[in-house]
This record gives C-alpha cells, structure tokens and sequence, in this order.
C-alpha cells in the first residue's frame, strides 16, 4: 500500500478525492497495490466538505504531511506561490514524490524543484498544470520525443476563452462576459491572472521547457491579456473571416526562442478558431511528426482531477515497480528569447479618423515610409465626423509597425488608435 | 551505447533511420547515452536506398538481428502477420526489446506477446501501430489513467477518409477516389484492409484493450467497409447536414462493450467532420477527463517514424535508467461484446421506389408495425418512374431495422434498398 498527503481540499482535491473513490479498483489494478489518502492539509476540519472523508484524515497542520514518514507522495493543490513552493520543497527534502497542479510553482522555480528531486531521488509530476485533463506535459515526454517541436499555439486559458466566446456569441462586452464568467465559477474574484495572460505565461513556460529542453524565465515571456479586446473588434473579425483568441505561442528556430501570450485574429477556419468556452487547446507542430492538434476541458474540478489522478498512478506504478523518472532538460543552453519587437507578424488596427479627404492618404505615406505594405483595409460610412477605420497589415516586424503607429497618432485627423492585435494568418 | 536491430526498411522503416540520424543530438540527451542501429533486415542489400546506411549494416539474414547477443531492442517494422508475428516472439525469447508498428499482429497476438514479454522481463511498445504519429498508446496507459473510459469514436484510417473526402470534396465515385489515394501512395495496390475496415478494425481493438482493460479478439469486431457508399449518399448526408465518415467505436458499458468499425453519418458540426484527407482522430470520453480530442496525420513515413523512434526513446530510457514497463492488461475477463443486433442507432436509409401513389404508406407501415419510427423523409422529383426516396429513423435496435428492411424490399413498390448506413447523432 502507498500512502498519499494532499494539500488542499478546494475544487481539484475534492475532485482528486472523488475520482480516487469512484475508481479505486481501476487504479488498483493499475498500480498493482492499495492508494491510501492518509491526510488531507485545510483550513479548517470543522468546514462541511463535498466529499467524504474518513475521520482523522483531515488535518489544519501541515507537518502531518511534510514530515509524515509514512507518507510516500505529497499532492500540492494549494495554488499560488507561496506556502506552495516552500511546502514541496520540505516535502522534497523528506524524500516524497512530488504531485502538483501549480503551473506559477512549476513555470517558475521547476529548476530548483527538479534539481532537489534528482539530489534527493524523488519523482516531481505536473500534467495537470497545463491544460487540465489533457495529455500534453507526458506526450511531449514521451509520445513526441523523437521530434524536433517547431511550433506550439496553445488556447491555455478556459476563464480568457469563455468570456472571448461569450463576447462573440452574445455580443457581450469584456464586462459583462467576465461577470458571466464570474457567476458561472469559471472566473475568479480577482481575475488579473487569468484575463493579462499570467496563467497561459505561465503554461506556455512550462509546455517550452518541456518541448525545447530548456528552461525560460517566465518574466522574459510578453504578455498581453484581453482587457482592451472590444465588441467591435470581435465583429470586425468576423466580417474579415477570423476569430479573436488569446493565444500563447512558442516557437523555435536558430535565431532563438519566439515565446509570447496575446490576443490574435485566428483564420475562422483554422481548428484553434473553432475551440470555444472552456476548452483548451494545443497544437503543435513537430519535424517528424507533423501537425498535432488536441483538445480537452482546460480546468475544473474533474478534468484537472483526471490529470492529478493520473500523476498519482504514474508515480505509484513506478514506486511500485521500482523505477525513477526525472525530466531530463539541460538548463544550460541560452535563453535566447527573441524581443518581441523583432517578430514579424501581420496586424490589425482600428483607428478612429475624422471624415476628412486625404486622411488616408496621410496614413498611407506613413505606412510606406516605415516599409509597412497593407493587405486591407475597411472603412464604413457613418453618420458621424469621426468614423472607423479598419486595417490590416502584411507581416512586418513588429517595431517598424510601432513606429508608424505612433507617427500615425501625431496625425491631426486621427482622433484615436483604438485597437493593435496580432493576425496569425500562418499557424 | 545502446543497439538496435530494425526489421524492414519500407517506408517507415526509413522514417524511422532518417529521423535518428537528423535528432541524434536531441536523442541522445533525452536517452541519456548513444542509440546506434546496429543492423536492418532486408530483402535486398544492393537494392537504392533513400537514406544513407553505412556500410555492413544491411543484412538479408534475420538472424544478424533476432540472435544477435549485441542488440538490445528489435524494431519490428515488416507488417503483416508472418514472419511479423514469429520474429517478435523470437526476438522476445532471446531477450530483447521490442517496438512495432504492428497492428494486425497487437491486436491478433499482443496476449501471447505481453505474456512471454513479462516473463523474459523485456518491454514492447506499439506506440505506432494505432494512428500514425498521434499519442493515443501512452496518454490512454498514463495521462488518462485515472479515468473509466466511457467511449472511444475514432477516424483510424487515412485511406479511407481521403478517399471519403475526395469524394465529398471532389464528387469522385469511390473507384476514382480509390485510384487518386492510389496514385498518392495513400492506399496499396490490393486495398482491402484498408476500405474494408479492418485496419481500423485492428486499431479500435488495441485502443479498447487499453481503455478497457480488456483483451477483444478481433475476429468478435463488427466490421463494414466503404465499398458500398455511393456519391449519392455523400450528397444526400451533405443536404442534411451531415458528413459520412468511417468510424471505429468502442463503448463501454455495464451491459458489455460495443464495438465496431462502419461508415456513418456524423453530424456537420461535429469535430470528427472535419477531420479530412489522411488525418486520423481519436475522440473519447473518461468519466473525469470529460471529451478529449486529438488529431495528426494518421500514415506515413515521418509521422509513424516519429511513433516508433519515441518507443525506441521511451525504452532506451527506461533500459539506461533501469526500468521496466509491462501492459497491466487483466484479461480475465469476460470479452462480454455486444451483438449490433441489439445496438441502437438512428439508419440513413436511401431505397429506389417506383413512382406511384401509396408507396410511402405501405413504407411507413412496415416501419411502424416494427416499432422503428422515422425523423425524416426526403423525395425529390425526378423525370423518371424509379425515385429516390431517403429516410432516417429514430433511434432503433438493428435487429428491428433489419426486419423492417426485408419487409420492405419484399414490396412491389419498392426497386431497391440502396444503402443502410447508421447515424451517429449522439457522439
């Protein structure tokens, strides 16, 4: 028999505890012996739970676990970064085999965990720190070693997809899908880290370290969230044959790393276009493999469940079966990150311009003086001096198009320049 | 140094030899230590090769490879049932590792095979045998571990959803589409197992075996083709809004498991539909994880090699890391496969009726008296005695269908019974 500690009883434990119950003999016959969860660290053991346990399991201290030398694997679903980070790395140190769901933990200080792993000769698993139950973090262990990953485009954030979803169905503003996001459980109270974009920073990190053996500084990572993302924007989209998701992109190439997290026009008919609500998605591209496109419930209480479950089993069977697995990735190659203001992409602007002849022409110079070519562009007639006006770029690197940008905005019959995003027409 | 023994050198086989050569690097960091390929069994050592091979390393004798006391994993990758099936279990018997992209001989023998692996303490690996270059093997032996799968739908083989593609995109009969996938190389000269399902029929056993922790003798699989869908059903599957796919399903459920592998309607909308040309895709549901999609090029030289190099990776490691890995199949048991017979489904049925008054009466009467009830009927007109008429039935056991079919085709009214086909409303 194995015994298992988990720290947190929130929405993932009570799910772990659960998946734990109804498929114990599954898991049994999996493992090969008995998972027993010995103690559970909370708040609070008089609170009322979703889920049965056992009485004495509970516990508010969290040395009962760390220091338990009965138990053999500490599962962290705290979340955050602190107690979290200290917490495994104490856990580490008594020689348990590490589960965890925290993509900050991991994205962040995943070389020094790993590094006390190896010292002290314990398993550190995460599948569930990036894309709830979908496979992605073993499968580029395993399934894709033999590639050379090229490229990865991942939907990595379910709270930012169902409020752009909502904005596109219902023609919600930003506000108001958030409030529906809120209500429904899908947001937090204090969304900042899952609308700028931190969460899928922090995932895209951990899905680059794995795919190209090495590890990035998440701080080095661009992020740009979806705050400023507007009803109008998503229509004109629309019209122009795309859909609005906020993408978190690495790809890699001799010149280096090309990592960033920000809202892009995705074709309409590109797979990533069609992932909506609460889905996630990761498709990756590899130099043997080809396309590889997979997509599942990013988060919640049974899916990321799944993916800890699972995590437990692996570390159980290899116990069992008297195996060690350490990630193998080689933290001394550069971080070379390319800035993003060196990556070429094309761009769509919204600008709001006073109705006047020549206005265009202006915008047009300035474009061509910077090297700046123009795909389309859309301007609608309104009853009104000011009036939209609606570009999109050919690819151009980013600075030259920011530098037209901002002579553009000198311009005295621009009023505005609403919205910059990012058009991938290329996945 | 780590060596390997490759049996065949077709078309994966090269895959296979070209990626080890161009990612030796990345291998090696991932292994741990140097894979060299120490032998390839081939028919001819003088035959043009696509890959350059160094010197001595070709041998027409199996027996430089299955006796060889140097190699440590034969990489089986002939096809077929025989020799396949009695090189693995020799190569097995003398201690060696195994990775295939076998199906027939996994899905007809892989009890024999798991059986005699554990006992001479050796690992095999078939990453490769089901859908080309996608994970499906591990993810269902790890990331998915902690869930009961409900249901498996799969798109398994890519012929055969090129060659439906082709004729849904391109109007092409099914022997013009059979005769473009062969002139691409998608689909051999005798393509039997391929557009008669049993490819597929192989690929969903292993699947299930893993799901379900069970072993299916294939010989028990329903199995039907795409030989009989004619363009007028991908038209009249189109002006419904539908797509004709051949789907591989496997269901679990306490009355026992339903498997099977049939050209179905899928609804427009639906992933699977838009999954064309050579993709394969595996779609499932596991009681945690909730749906899980993935999709990648099902055949082909690198995305198959890109498969079998990661079980040659994956085994490497676990060897240099001393490791073992046996499948935990309980195959006690019961294969308790339900008959289609009493499998519900709605039917996509097209008859050829003769012009005249009560026909669709005397129709639906003999559907009504067997309890099967219809969702939709379309007849068009046409300048001629003999008329379309297409039907769908709600959802209704086989066995009543079945009967209602031979009632009808007994009518004097009635020309002929086109074509059956299930829909699959609920995937």
């Amino acid at each position: 028999m194995l015994k298992i500690g988990i720290l947190g009883l929130g929405t993932v434990g009570s799910g772990v505890v659960k998946i734990m119950q109804q498929n114990s003999v599954n898991i049994h016959n999996k493992v090969g012996t008995d998972l027993k969860i010995e103690k559970i660290l909370v708040n609070n053991i008089n609170k009322e739970r979703i889920v049965d346990i056992e009485p004495g399991v509970l516990t508010e201290n969290e040395s009962d676990i760390l220091d338990n030398p009965a138990i053999d694997i500490v599962v962290e679903l705290i979340g955050g970064e602190e107690p979290a980070y200290k917490y495994i790395m104490r856990a580490i140190e008594n020689g348990k085999h590490i589960v965890t769901a925290n993509k900050l933990v991991i994205a962040k200080h995943g070389k020094e965990i790993f590094k006390k792993a190896e010292e002290k000769n314990v398993q550190v698993s995460y599948e569930a720190s990036v894309a709830g139950g979908l496979p992605i973090i073993r499968p580029l262990q395993n399934s894709l070693a033999a590639n050379r990953i090229e490229k990865i485009y991942g939907i990595l954030n379910g709270t930012t997809n169902y409020i752009l979803t909502k904005m596109s169905e219902d023609n919600q503003s930003f506000e108001e899908a958030l409030l529906k996001a809120q209500e429904m459980g899908y947001a937090e109270s204090d969304p900042t880290s899952d609308v700028d974009g931190y969460d899928a920073a922090y995932k895209i990190t951990i899905l680059s370290s794995l795919a190209y053996q090495r590890f990035v500084d998440v701080e080095n990572v661009y992020v740009e969230g979806i705050r400023n993302i507007a009803i109008d924007d998503i229509k004109f989209a629309k019209e122009m044959g795309y859909v609005i998701k906020l993408l978190a992109i690495a790809k890699n190439s001799d010149e280096g790393l090309d990592i960033r997290v920000h809202p892009a026009f995705v074709p309409e008919n590109h797979t990533l276009a069609m992932i909506n609500n609460t889905y996630n998605c990761v498709y990756l591209h590899g130099d043997a493999v080809g396309e590889v496109m997979s997509s599942a419930e990013g988060a919640g209480q049974m899916p990321t469940g799944s993916a800890v479950v699972a995590d437990i089993i692996y570390i159980s069977k290899n116990i069992n079966y008297n195996k060690q697995e350490y990630p193998k990735i080689d933290s001394c190659q550069k971080n070379n990150i390319i800035d993003t203001k060196e990556i070429e992409s094309s761009f769509y602007i919204r600008l709001s311009v006073f109705d006047k002849p020549g206005v265009m022409a202006k915008i047009a110079k300035i474009f061509g003086d910077n090297n700046v070519s123009l795909a389309s562009v859309l301007q609608k007639e309104r009853l009104n001096p000011v009036v939209p006006l609606v570009l999109i770029t050919h690819s151009v690197k980013e600075k030259y198009l920011y530098k037209s940008i901002s002579e553009i905005k000198e311009l005295e019959d621009v009023n505005d320049i609403n919205s910059v995003i990012r058009v991938e027409k290329h996945i």
